[in-house]
């Protein structure tokens, strides 16, 4: 594969900037989109250089087997901005080499690691206007793949787009999280691809969380389609579970996606002398320490939703609600996450990549 | 919903033909792309009248959900021409209902009966002289629905595109298939999408089918993700096996398509006396009968394959192969069903409509 330097990728700049018409005070999330793109596109065998344009509409033939096979992949990661205005990523490199690996199992083409780096840093310093500084606010990156090739015919597509599009954004979710524990439906397969971030993992769990929120609950948590007697994930989120002082998760498997959030907290936890098990968590585990009182709390991780405090979940039409600690592991570690995050404390790991 | 009628459908036609230009004696399967197609949009909350407009490219947001989510159905379709020249549907209401009960469990609007049913018309009299004479040829017919709505949010899309594209069509394999029986990757989990005609369905398959054909194989059987012991379907195909004199098929479940060439096939077997098993056939099974003798035939099953006709399989790497048989039930199944469908002779069910 090739390897390009920054230098290596032009830009083209927009003629009608909307950054003056962006209220920072009031960002949703993932709804507004900074100025410009990084696109590159994939033909007879190789990617084309990346190039900066202006955020712009996608033509694609109605054959593009993006309509019809699924076959996409995506990455969702944020940059920072410090006190100096200083721009930071949080771990890139991981997004860049889940990306490839997501991209494998759907039998799209791997992206050339310096396409992604280079091109990210660059299309950030010509948004660096766009990352919001309002507190809670980051600007939310979205680099994702698929496939613009024609034909009706269910086979790999031969031509691809790859692009990142970011978007200021605030909090993923708004107030309290309540889960329902899915008991019918189910997000993976085993041998399946629910460890890529693939576009049909994400279509597939609309219909039920649907069904979820109908009964008042925000989200679900997913269950092995075995059995259905242990959680695997949130569809947006990995889950953690405290039951005393100890903080589970579940391991990561060929169902489950393998966060970076999550993995990040189980270094610091440990850092912090949290007891950190990771092991498979059945849900009539969570239920009898529900009610003995020893579940204390629940939380999900990920890019867009950070930590999230669970208040509470539903299982077989029961309501379980948990207590408000505090001193909760959720909101000392997503301080400490965070504060690396945006260069308000030392980055013992070195995970924080300035962009200058 | 609305009921429309034919003349509710407005026709734009194109000034470019590209029919003169096409050459109907050697068609591929579904690259050729006839003049017009039929589109419907949903905006707050209602599809759009369909309208039948030149074959023309999609323009969307790059935030658009089908490129991030996989939020997608379709369908598979054939219009057939006889001697006369008349033009027939096979069975079109199933493929409606089929696309509604995928568009359900993908969170997607259904689209009204009279407004797949009237626009496919509509569409085939506009485009009548797309649909090939030649022998094995047939217009292909693929309806689809994608969310075009934008937003880097993991939810259901408010606005979707509703398109049904054509391309007249050779056969969708040449020569014999052979199949590897998969061992470790899963097409679908229980509780999950594959009884769907959902894009991602199919992006998850490629790279195990991939493997597979670099071993020597055409397609994959996929099996229960649970066990690997049992067979479900080839991802484009239903899968028949016969042993002995009776031909056994796996019951459709909430992880495999209720193929409409599947269920014909039954139905016309026990019009003939063939004796059918629904019932589930397990890997341990077909390859005892292989090695005793009693595995006389297996083919695969649907509307872009037809009935298509297994040479040999391999599985724990050993390859099987089957018998060429004179009396298959493949070839006498093949005709039956292609005769009803190119109306070369009776429709004793009923599964035939005549466009005009």
């Amino acid at each position: 594969m090739t390897t390009i330097s920054e230098q290596d990728i032009t830009v083209e700049k927009t003629q009608n900037s909307k950054l003056k018409d962006t209220d920072f005070n009031n960002l949703p999330f993932g709804k507004v989109f900074s100025d410009h793109m990084l696109i590159s596109r994939y033909k007879e065998g190789s990617w084309s250089i990346p190039e900066v344009v202006p955020y712009q509409p996608i033509t694609l033939d109605p054959s593009a087997k993006i309509f019809h096979y699924g076959q996409s992949v995506f990455e969702g990661m944020k940059a920072y901005k410090d006190d100096n205005d200083d721009i930071y990523l949080f771990r890139p490199l991981e997004n860049c080499k889940r990306l490839n690996i997501s991209s494998k199992r759907l039998a799209i083409p791997e992206i050339p690691e310096s396409y992604f780096m280079e091109g990210l840093k660059k299309l950030l310093k010509v948004d660096q206007d766009w990352i919001p500084t309002t507190s809670g606010s980051a600007l939310y990156i979205r680099p994702f793949v698929f496939a613009s090739g024609n034909g009706f015919h269910a086979s790999p597509a031969n031509e691809y787009i790859f692009i990142i599009a970011t978007a200021p954004s605030g909090a993923y979710f708004s107030g309290k999280v309540t889960v329902a524990i899915e008991e019918k439906y189910s997000r993976s397969a085993n041998g399946g691809v629910g460890y890529a971030k693939a576009g049909g993992n994400y279509a597939g769990q609309f219909y039920p969380t649907q069904l979820a929120i109908d009964k008042g609950y925000n989200q679900v948590i997913w269950t092995d389609d075995t059995t259905h007697e242990y959680i695997e994930e949130a569809g947006a989120m990995n889950i953690f579970v405290r039951i005393n002082d100890t903080l589970i998760t579940a391991p990561t498997s060929d169902r489950i996606l393998d966060g970076i959030t999550r993995k990040s907290i189980l270094e610091i936890a440990k850092k912090e002398g949290i007891n950190v098990d990771v092991r498979r968590i059945s849900v009539k585990e969570i239920v009898e320490a529900a009610k003995n009182g020893s579940l204390k709390e629940m939380f999900g991780s990920g890019t867009a939703a950070v930590i999230s405090p669970i208040s509470g979940f539903g299982y077989k039409n029961k309501d379980y609600t948990l207590p408000e600690l505090d001193d909760s592991y959720a909101n000392k570690l997503k301080t400490l996450i965070t504060d690396i995050q945006y260069n308000r404390s030392e980055d013992p790991f070195n995970w924080r990549t300035k962009i200058d």
